[in-house]
């Protein structure tokens, strides 16, 4: 057979593991040629492609990035693109694409499927907001990052005598914020699944300083929000791209913790540093198991599927389920901490 | 009510972790008191205990080892010291017993369950041999740490033009050699479930070099044994104390294969740092999520039973089923792994 | 002897590391007792203090922040309380104090000591700021998480196509600037020494994307400043509480950029993360031979003197000395580094 | 100008930064050209070569193991082939040599030198045994993960309540034994400098114990041996290369150890895990400045000479002088140190 990958969407680590599985499973188990598509959908819409051998993956496993490049290619773009994309698989005789994504990677690895090409998606999200699978590579390596910049940021907070509002990434989910934050113990988490109170945010600081606490450290997702109406909040507006800012949600934690508690609150952005880099063992292992699963899909032809995680069983389920809605903490995970807001 | 805690069996990383959990919730959202057993089981047959506060189980989330201690008991002295236990357990108007620990800790438990103590355990073992939970705290922290010593070990390897074989923890199980060693990409795996065959392994790393690479990994597992009759091979026979030594497995398969191969090659025993220090996030995650529920448990009245991750849920689990038989990898995870033997 | 032992100004990784070596060699070889005054200069000027033990200092080699609390005071302050520091001192029957701070400690260091103190100094300051030292403890820690976080960020980089701005510690020097730059390889180094060039710095990452390389890594330093008029630059302005505001370099780094360039630029602001948490194995070192150095230079009453390392040698040189004027990068370290505007 | 590179002896983190420096620096500031002898001194005596570009160094700096192989040569061999390296230099037109190696590769080009080869050396060793300069790179990357593991065992040998013996690098000097003890504070550090006194270590350790601590310990470097006549003691023998085997220390101490108290010991080997792997960011700044530096040196043509650390300055030293002796421990060090023997 020949397969075509393809990576698309934000950096994310594991997913230079997933290509070498992907290439060690077809090319040595199975015999199959592998073709990687640059840049993600681009490289699909323009037949931009090059040939996957043994040597181009040796050494990739523990890598950042992807050798295969990325990109953000608009869904309007990508539905008038089937027809070419289709054509260049047909023209390239690739037998099955495995794109590897995010939720927007495989809402177009759907739309393809449902158009007839032959699909095996892998999911991939460090925020970890798939639905349809436990977790998925590069979560694991952003909590630890978040987690190891919370350990250290926790003395200097105390040395200084302050509040930190340390912002993890997040846009509608708070799982990084959930897991880092019960990791490194944090004194408040607060998640954008649940509108905050500020009122409340600065009640439970205030209390750990009345308590003869001498600081505390705020855990918040990029994509928190205020409860309407309880707080003065600028939104992030969009840069010059048109790309929507982020709304900057610790430093203006920050600002509003200082003036009420009138104690020094400061914030700190993780930004980029939880997305990059080596990947986590936990996360060189999953996903290898998705690339290996990936192909054993394609060779028994179960397209419109996607790889995802169960306990410790790897399973396929259905794009379209994958992609129906966002996995956001449910509600009994809060009740288990009792820091989140 | 009144909770008692002990940890018994080796170090791993994240049993702070759960007493401090197991102290939060019960203190801080129950109004309880916990009091813990010192040194484990030792600490439970002879009524040593000691108060524990809020103010005992601050900053010990992220630290190894156990503020309580830890220590063995034989089954025997276990099984004669039931009644002291309950007297103590009486004495001390203690409510229910959370034991921390491994395969022995919860045979224990379960022997103290079924004499009438109320007891809810929580697993405990860095080499994730326990069936009824998907996964053991620890057992991140160890293959974390057993796969950076394997990224640092390749570049040696590559640069000596050597066979490294790299010995992990696992005594009857193969968890840890397998991820660290998928992790890693190692060229061979060798695991306890399945006595290697010398020839076949000799004949793996030999093909790499005519292949023209310069190094070869392997990673085996400490109880890893030859097929019988297919090689001289020590056993470890006891120390002084009477407890079985370690075969020496690397060693001895270094010696052979650089016998066969002619080639140099090395053991290396990682040892212990897989077993101490710091555990990862994901272990903090859920070491504290085991420490919550135990607690619930205990307030449910759930007793003879033990914490388990299924999925993403936390759940209890019957003792009995618990300890019915280890967990080992199940043959379907090595046909993912094309170097497992 | 009774020796007084104080930590000042912003959290730095190795200080419990000094503290702990002072009461070892001072306790245990020397048989002094030592007391430790709390929060820095404010404890010395209210006689609030501690008994420091054995059992007070274990456990703390390794870890960050400071068991002592730190804190800033304004230097009127301070030369208002020289003679209620003496007083103290006298009526706590101490022979000799140990400051443990930066530039601003060592200047009050230098005022009490020409006031008649014995006072031995411990310069600390994770900028290397200092001179009369080689180097100082906090410093290696500091660029080693730089330098983590940009081998983090460089395959996000290249993924997303981008210029990242990475902002890191140095409020009048580039010493954290220029060594995490080095050992990560970033593209280009701004440091406070040299008010750079918004137009060669453009052009230096215009090259590279001209060349055909897709991404750029820029550390700054937090107090690198445009040469005048060359472009439009906020400064930072003042918090709340009166203290210096940074001027936010890379963000507006990351405008002019994009700007000029058209190509995405984003800051990435490292933060606290670079001054707090457990020190590194080289600068436990450093901060555990300061420590016992400085205690042999109280019993030699060698007063109104700070530890230095000098090549492998940890000397005494005169406060006055220390802190007459910034260790800044001196020319030819920028020549070593083509990168350097 | 064509400059020659070559890599020798074991592995070091930071041999590729050397390399990567000096191409960058020849290629892009002087436009000279590089090539890279293979395997060491075995290159240079059979004339096997690569060209050494930009792109051939690209994303090098912080891997492990030398991109150009390494070798083993013995000094008989390398004598007699003066001549042929000589011929190969000539007919390959290269101005210059730049071997990077340890003590055995610094008394061949000093050999080389000697015989009218233009050489500027570089020294490598993770032992930092080389007199002449302060640091050599890969030692600071030693020390850390030595630290990282003390770090960790510490936890589990006080939970198991146990002696660890924990065997470092350091055939002929304690060094690394050294930083690594007192980073993570051991409670004895055995060097190969002080031949030990097996009855004062049990001494030392049983007193931990009769003041009721728990655990030890003991950082031994592997070139460590009893004082004569105090200890029976194996030495390692020959491998079936003959290469000289190392006694292994740890294991007799901790066996004479458990012997003497009465209490487990166990002995740990870190081995090959310390030399190699990522270079930490302090040893990727001293090797780039030791590649920029040759490349000066070679430039002022300053042959037969070495680059050297000297305080915060590189400087160039004769060869004749680096390798007249091995720098060992000085006795100052030791007294700083209470712990070690």
């Amino acid at each position: 057979m020949r397969i075509g990958v393809l990576t698309s969407g934000g950096d994310c680590p594991g997913l230079n593991a997933v290509i070498r599985s992907v290439v060690h499973r077809a090319v040595v188990d199975h015999g199959d040629e592998v073709v990687g598509f640059r840049d993600g959908w681009r490289g699909l819409l323009e037949g931009d492609h090059r040939p996957l051998g043994l040597e181009d993956v040796a050494g990739i496993l523990a890598t950042g990035g992807t050798i295969l490049g990325s990109s953000r290619v608009q869904p309007a773009q990508l539905r008038d693109g089937v027809e070419r994309a289709k054509e260049h698989v047909a023209a390239l005789g690739i037998d099955a694409v495995i794109p590897i994504g995010g939720e927007g990677t495989l809402k177009a690895a759907r739309l393809l499927s449902d158009a007839g090409l032959p699909v095996v998606g892998v999911p991939k999200t460090i925020d970890n907001d798939i639905t349809s699978t436990d977790v998925t590579f590069g979560f694991d390596t952003a909590v630890g990052v978040a987690t190891d910049a919370l350990d250290r940021l926790k003395t200097t907070a105390e040395s200084h005598q302050r509040v930190l509002i340390v912002e993890v990434m997040g846009r509608h989910t708070g799982w990084i914020a959930l897991n880092s934050g019960m990791a490194a113990g944090a004194h408040a988490i607060v998640v954008p699944e649940r509108p905050f109170d500020i009122e409340e945010l600065a009640e439970v600081v205030g209390k750990r300083f009345a308590d003869g606490k001498r600081f505390a450290i705020v855990v918040v997702a990029e994509g928190a929000k205020p409860r309407e109406g309880t707080m003065a909040f600028e939104t992030g507006g969009t840069d010059v791209y048109g790309h929507e800012r982020f709304a900057g949600v610790a430093r203006q934690l920050a600002g509003e913790l200082e003036r009420r508690l009138g104690k020094e609150a400061r914030p700190v952005i993780l930004g980029h540093v939880q997305r990059g880099g080596t990947p986590s063992a936990y996360d060189r292992v999953l996903a290898t198991r998705f690339g290996w699963h990936a192909v054993e899909a394609v060779h028994r032809k179960e397209f419109g599927m996607m790889t995802a995680l169960r306990g410790n069983e790897i399973t396929l389920v259905p794009l379209a389920d994958a992609v129906a809605q966002l996995k956001t903490v449910p509600e009994d995970r809060y009740s288990e901490v009792e820091c989140v807001l």
